[in-house]
């Protein structure tokens, strides 16, 4: 079967995804007779490129990371992202594009279209699973096809697909995390005496942290994630404002000392709880010791224990390893396994 | 769809599963179309029975518990399990009968019978997987039926299905966990001044080692449990005999009294590697600190850390939890989603 990819958003992470690809597509034919073209890009400042016969993706990458337009590649004019998906004749669209986290946009209407086209559609955004899940799932459901957003909580580790694949019938009555790696990381090093400050610049230097990181350290994000986890796993809509997240701001070098002396750490909580059709969740930062699973989640480490009635208590947990530390090439993994998992189910 | 299914085996295993489906019976039918009746079942020491038609399970069940024969609920005379197999028409056979650990058999002859018959066959023995993985898996295949093993190394939790199901193309490069929960429950009662004998004894009254409880604190049943992920994830066929696994017995109660004032603790590791396409096993007590993600899963807590080449480590832990503690009924719980997943991905 020969797929029509259509790239929304041609950052790093789509980069990565593309790479992932090539690198794979012998082993993509040969175990899941899956072959594919790229006929669709658009990129933030690098204009688009449409071609439904496929795309030199080589060219694209490298003019891209030249900072040259890709238009010229292009087999007609197109002008933005609804008219690649509009033209691209793709069968999946992948979108990674620049989204605004209050209401989900553009990457929903880039989603909507897709799905309404008959593509599957598959995020590493968040955005859109927190503003438009049910809409968006639903409509995939109507058309057949799979809005997929593997990438989203665990940086490309699967979460999502481990519970609707693995845990048939099963109810999540709560689950408990550390679901950000900035703020791992940054209380980490503040363990070891680094200050507040040169911990957030360190993790900007990794590309952890954004270049402004109130987003990670006021919870945020974690809020957002655990949002996602809410609406799609408890089938419960759920917004980061609901969660009303307490961030890391608070915690001092003295307050941070004086646990280490004690065999404790603070770790930034990410819990949420399903009772009588309610659900209540919190971001906030909590001491724990020993022996709690998050105790020994060092730097980027993050995970989730889910809380079933069906198993004990089910954890997942994603550490680094050296060379691997969950970037750009690790969401890109997520996006990956949707696009099998997506092709592999509508057969 | 309907199914008509044989239970072969019909311990606390095998009616914790016919109960379950029976409680979930609605929610079968309304989210995955399934329906089934009980076709065939063979019991240890109470008889076999077989009716194409549906036999009264709710009977069987009674009369098992009661110590009381199930042949009357037959309706044509049968002798063994390979009959009812035979006889059963059964879509889906579970193998849950007493088996050798040497050999895989009976289980082994059971599997490949209903395969041959076009039945998917699910158990949570351990015995057919480390013995007849290949044979038994290309069975399946060229038969177009699913043989599946879900309950057979984090009791009833996923693990097999996460790496198979949501690992598209990654390579398992090593692992490493604590399989066994009898000795992890050792190991932590002793810290806590038990005496080896005592902490066997609590063992084996909530049911977690057998009579015998050799097989576990010699550490044969985390190699079995090591062998049967080689064989399966790492696809290299691999006895507990080529684990040759370090008990627990050496470890005496001075040496616990040391590690724990030392803010270390014994645990009985399970680990593999593969490498230039070998794999290297063992199992065998470590002494780990609080930075190792095992030194935080006691008691019955299992669990094992998956090295791929796509991600960074993936951990799994499963720990108990009041009315959850890895019994017959998560057991079950194994069988049952085995079960749900190869008859959707089979229609």
């Amino acid at each position: 079967m020969h797929y029509n990819l259509a790239l929304i958003g041609f950052g790093n992470v789509a980069r990565a995804l593309a790479r992932l690809l090539l690198r794979e597509q012998d082993l993509l034919q040969s175990q899941y007779d899956i072959t594919f073209s790229f006929t669709g890009i658009s990129t933030g400042r690098h204009g688009c490129a449409v071609n439904p016969n496929g795309l030199d993706i080589d060219k694209a990458l490298e003019l891209a990371e030249n900072g040259q337009s890709v238009f010229p590649l292009s087999s007609f004019p197109v002008q933005d992202s609804l008219a690649v998906i509009q033209h691209s004749q793709a069968n999946v669209m992948f979108e990674n594009s620049p989204v605004n986290k209050q209401t989900g946009q553009p990457a929903i209407d880039h989603i909507r279209l897709a799905l309404n086209l008959g593509m599957h559609a598959i995020t590493a955004n968040k955005g859109p699973v927190v503003h438009g899940y049910r809409e968006l799932s639903a409509l995939a459901k109507a058309k057949g096809k799979v809005f997929g957003f593997e990438s989203t909580v665990l940086g490309g580790a699967p979460v999502f697909s481990v519970f609707r694949e693995t845990f048939p019938l099963a109810e999540l009555i709560s689950f408990r995390g550390i679901l950000n790696a900035t703020t791992n990381i940054i209380l980490s090093r503040m363990e070891n005496g680094e200050s507040y400050e040169d911990a957030v610049k360190y993790c900007q230097s990794v590309g952890v942290a954004e270049t402004d990181p109130d987003n990670d350290v006021d919870g945020w994000d974690a809020a957002i994630k655990v949002a996602a986890l809410i609406t799609v796993l408890m089938d419960t809509p759920f917004t980061p404002q609901h969660v009303e997240p307490t961030g890391i701001r608070g915690i001092t070098p003295e307050m941070i000392a004086k646990a280490k002396a004690e065999g404790k750490r603070y770790k930034l909580v990410c819990s949420a709880e399903k009772a009588g059709g309610r659900v209540r969740a919190s971001v906030e930062p909590e001491l724990v010791d020993a022996s709690s699973p998050l105790y020994g989640m060092m730097n980027s480490s993050t995970g989730v224990t889910l809380c079933t009635d069906v198993l004990p208590d089910y954890s997942i947990t994603v550490s680094e390893r050296e060379g691997m530390a969950g970037g750009p090439v690790e969401t890109a993994y997520g996006l990956f396994a949707d696009f099998i998992s997506a092709v592999s189910h509508s057969r």
